[in-house]
């Protein structure tokens, strides 16, 4: 059986760089699975795709010896249940506020005694090159459960939730935790402030010995993080990349519309 | 950012008329789309489609300048947060029988400080023909949250359910509705007690000055509703309306089959 | 082995009676295939589908005990051979203006010593509800082969074409020959020149005693052409269905908009 | 419309057998249903397959005159209402291991007034050949429902989970079974252990008069486990008995690779 | 009917921009679409999609008020009419290196009597956003035909295949023109010589007052063809961007794997 | 670059053994290509696929490191283009017949100057993990084209189509050529006959040192064949091994139906 080499990276402190999936399409996928990346997630909370092509694209990436990840829309039995049956190396789970939502989403993702994962299914093995009795034996070793902070309440629970057994790492979800910061009467965070809960989700994982991650637009943004000691960087996406740099060769060409509607 | 148009039809006290998909086809919501309707809405409670395509009719249908709606199965806040981001003009969320399933729906389709809305996704943003940081300033605004009332505990909490904020319409089922009555021994309502039970759904709309609509079979239905001042009708389907083409022509033809499947 | 009903009344000069599929729908399908149509044809002609689904939609129609037919882009072997294949009871050609163009189709549509389909495959058996040993030693029986005469130079060679053993039927498509008819600068023929070339068809037919057929638009076109001693009449299609009830339902309710792009 | 043989077989305590889809392939769906199995069940909680092809492969199982079945990934009331709109037979819901579980499931699978299902769709009635209204009337009697024992917490609340109204037959999950019974440090039971927890569903059965089942590899197996009463048989799986005669394939012609990954 | 803008530009001496579509997807086409581009070619010749998606991309392009062009695999008349009845404005033939070539492709896309086109479907009007009699009245004029020059036979019948009536734009493939040059025993041509046939084209085209188009990489190179005259450019593809893209995050992280297998 | 295993073994004199593809279900490809066969052939000629699906199921079999071949359904330029960009490691051609048929395959099977294969796409690079420009390079080197002897015709004419350069292997059809030997009346030929015909293929293979294949059904038939010198052999096929299993399975059981629909 492969064993997952993010686990191993993040155990030992080192930093993973990865990126996000937006689009759904197979032949992206593969190409960006060889590009050097550590991992490739899947985003299936925010983009609308079917499990027939998830779970194509989860194995394109495993073969090709990247890890592949999915970030789920919740954290239910159901939704990691089959995240993990696809395949996957790991599920990133998102808002997780309460020591309670940490528990479910861990449980979900381990075999039992560990949890309450259902034993099934005859993809996953596949994508760790292991007959499925293996599989079973070491899942709960190798599979990754990363929780997502991103709202106040989140970053308040943070140590506790953080040292719930079985949580990998954690992610920052920077664009919902601005949202999550708003006011009651809409006002948004300054960078100030939204920057100020960022480094209480470092703190807290220092304080647990618990990677952290973060989404950034930019290398440089993902080799500041790293200065922090962030460990788990998600360096824009598939649709991100491909908006960017048509985004430069329209206002090279001096072509660019007047509005940006695809300016992500 | 394109608005909503029949967010403003509702807020005056116009009737909408649209109508259903059930096939998921994108061929025959592209023509419906042209085809004079206010808006159409896939029914993704009781026909089996993918995400994928949810995406590709939603998104055809708001580029042929119609209005995409999308009836979701339940009142989560999965089923909701992918239906808003494939998209979606609004939602039409089944069964709503008490304040707090009212309130979940809404919470779910609206970002904070309002709601629970995720940030995420570069799909709504197109249909909306803006930028998406544009999207995430005005959807609160522009989506619509219409809420079914389909069942003596939904009327009897009518009034209340209404009067959440963001319920911008509400939506009879006609057929839930009547099987809801049922008695404990399986009988149907009378078709007086069932229109009874549809007016005091006008009545609680009245009272709470929220718009209120029914599907009908026909357009002369569709005129009768709108005639009580209902402002949200969906007209046949998809389906529908070639089921009843293609039962006239074998009638006419005389070829018509003795068992009759496929008249809905 | 199913035989095939509509090889049986075209034989015996009854008239059949179909539909057409043009939006590929499997839901449509299974509809219209329970409606009392004799047979089915999906156009791959003229709409653009993909193999995996135009099988699903055969098999379908089998299996719902109609008939379902494939019009094929051209008379190409791997056209005809892939239709078949899917377990088409029969194949539509189109424009077939030459004796060498028919024989071809029709060779591409018969196992040896009769013509030259390859054989192999696992779906045409399932459709006929079969050994694979049985289709094979039937299929050149029970397929039918249509040949379309849509061009003056097909209606020149009428007699001859329909001469070719194998020529199960003749279907005239209308808006085709309409186009063929244009003189060089352009000028549509009128209805009456239009009609006298449809004649001449039916007359070959006559003289060489194969069925013939066209398309028509409604029931009183189909009874007309059934008068006239036509057997193959095709009525309508999925998605002229589906807009003539949307158009009707629109003008009911005046809400048409301004232009009629989906008016078919 | 049709009624449903699996049900009238198991109230008179004869044995089915079934096979499990693990592909998801139409193709291999329409072979397995017409090669003389009682019922086939489309594993939909451990294999990633989109709503659109599920109602696919139900359809072609139904349209063969065998069983279509749906094993759902949980209990929810939009998962069951999504298998039996697409026109399933029936649902097998796994873990239920307390009565509320069991209520409802049961609840969701049966329209008013003894459950809480949506009436709704188009499909359902084409799957048992006949009108929507018939299916409305007579679905509660024909559909099954068929609930999951795969936990010792689901063994000790036998008895009082089997005398739920509406629980059809019980299936045993062997495999989740002994997952569920490894001990807090992650020994696993004994095999004696684990048939001894079998037969205390077999007994649990007995006592309810409900019939029980269980999966099995082989014939053999299905034999014994027939004989010892049980009712509801599910042989080996699509991808089982291609990889079981892979295997033996390639054992035979001595170039078996050394990794046995695909050995399930 | 909307106009097809390219043809006007084409005609009037302006150069038009346009990029390349290989990943076939839906939402990167929608993004692109409204980027600025005059045009977005889908490759069906050298990326593998199936007619249904093809389909789908085209009318999003199309309702973005973009313009759509299909690149074909050859000059079939099949090939084309099913390209253009998918609803592109236009489509790329490959490899046109005779009159006869040209001639073929041009025919298969006029209606009669300027071709042979085939008169049927529904789509395409709805791309043009016009009733089907319209389309058909003015497709002719409307649709653009565009050759590719990619050999030394092509550029040495350059001249009469521009003279073709209905030739709208002649399309360089540097790539398969650079593999065409070789010798017998495989050497390439030098960068001189390839910019020598390349100018030849140039050339032919001013002759003959045909636009020339041509495939960069670059937005620089893009203009510096402009400068030639070129009119019709394609730049990069949205597999090139996103590889491009993240060709460059990779090098600025340091994390470039050693091989490069995604750099296109 | 990987290079191509098969054509190492084949001209080394080594046999290789490998199955069909049937269903062209990714996860049957994904457990088959890790069974130990040498190569694993997508069967394009007689099972209905999309391009999107063929591309994806060679993918997976050249990431889990086995050869993905491709049998077309003819020797068009065009097929012959799309499987290989597919980045399949070969192809298939049926019924080569003629010298000059076996030139055509050839020919678009291969880059300038020996053939007139189109210089594009960037998927076929990543089956052989490396750079497009590599890929160019070697292709014609590593891709094999394997003809099919099939009739009587082409067995006649074996030796001088076996000579044309680039002919990797020769691989017989059974079925087709026993169907091509019916006599004018149809009767088959004897199973004699039929092997000397087989026999003849053999002689041709070893005067013109081309390696020689056929199809068996069964590890004993493919022995024997290897004994006698043949090089190339499949077995069975997915949809095959699953009906043979299931065939076994339900005759132990004594549930196998009157008819043998699925007995292929
Ligand atoms: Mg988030
Ligand atoms: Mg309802
Ligand atoms: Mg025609
Ligand atoms: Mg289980
Ligand atoms: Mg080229
Ligand atoms: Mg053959």
């Amino acid at each position: 059986m492969k064993s997952n080499p993010i686990k191993k990276k993040l155990s030992r402190g080192q930093p993973t760089l990865g990126t996000w999936l937006s689009l759904g399409n197979l032949h992206a996928a593969r190409v960006l699975a060889r590009s050097g990346f550590d991992w490739i997630t899947l985003d299936i909370e925010h983009s609308p795709f079917d499990w027939r092509e998830i779970a194509s694209v989860v194995a394109s990436i495993a073969d090709a010896d990247c890890v592949p990840l999915l970030r789920v829309p919740d954290n239910s039995h159901t939704m990691i249940k089959w995240a993990l049956d696809a395949g996957a190396y790991g599920v990133i789970v998102p808002m997780i506020d309460t020591v309670e939502q940490a528990q479910a989403a861990i449980s979900a993702a381990k075999y039992p005694p560990r949890g309450t994962r259902s034993a099934g299914g005859g993809m996953h093995n596949l994508n760790f090159s292991c007959p499925t009795e293996e599989y079973y034996r070491r899942a709960n070793d190798e599979v990754v459960v990363i929780l997502q902070t991103e709202s106040p309440q989140g970053v308040a629970n943070a140590e506790q939730i953080y040292a719930v057994p079985g949580c990998d790492a954690v992610f920052i979800g920077p664009n919902d935790l601005r949202f999550q910061m708003r006011s009651p009467t809409g006002d948004f965070p300054t960078a100030e402030e939204h920057e100020q809960m960022i480094q209480r989700v470092v703190e807290a994982g220092r304080a647990t010995s618990t990677p952290v991650g973060i989404h950034v637009m930019t290398p440089e943004q993902a080799n500041a993080r790293i200065a922090e000691g962030m460990q788990f960087i998600a360096i824009s996406s598939d649709l991100g990349m491909l908006a960017n740099r048509a985004a430069e060769i329209v206002k090279t060409l001096g072509i660019q519309s007047d509005d940006d509607i695809a300016r992500y």
